[in-house]
């Protein structure tokens, strides 16, 4: 059973937007590496593929050193352009040193 | 833990491709009323997005009656139309009535 919420205490999150893939991939490999054992890659919307992209080329970097630990969806409402109520998916990807 | 691999007896299967969001939610919920207890979403690339978008409204227009079950995340080695190898993301998205 996949929760669709994931409570953590990682402050490490990655939210992955516009920018080119490969800054994701390095600032969540510089985290785990820096700063503890465990990095949480959000996204919303069309950068859902790309969170997947980034969550799954960190994993195949570290060479073992990292392993996917949780996935989790989501439906956000957020206002839209017009002030009216808009779904938009999320997804967040758990990853930690094993 | 998420498996990247999810290994599963479910025939019904749906492939979310190009064609419009809503035509995957009514073959989803097709699939659950007639066929079985469980649906499998899967897509490739760009794709994540929309599955991850069919797979919550599913379950959002079941009201209770289908849940997420398990969510995997993985690399395709497709061949590149050079013939090099390509590597693409997937997702396995497995909703089931409780």
């Amino acid at each position: 059973m996949v929760t669709t919420e994931i409570t953590t205490s990682a402050t490490n999150v990655i939210y992955v937007g516009q920018k080119p893939l490969m800054n994701y991939v390095l600032a969540a490999g510089k985290r785990l590496v820096e700063d503890g054992s465990s990095v949480l890659i959000q996204a919303r919307g069309r950068s859902i593929s790309k969170a997947v992209d980034v969550a799954l080329i960190t994993v195949d970097r570290a060479k073992g050193g990292v392993k996917l630990d949780d996935i989790g969806i989501n439906t956000e409402v957020l206002p839209g352009a017009d002030g009216s109520p808009l779904n938009v998916s999320s997804i967040k990807i758990f990853l930690s040193k094993p």
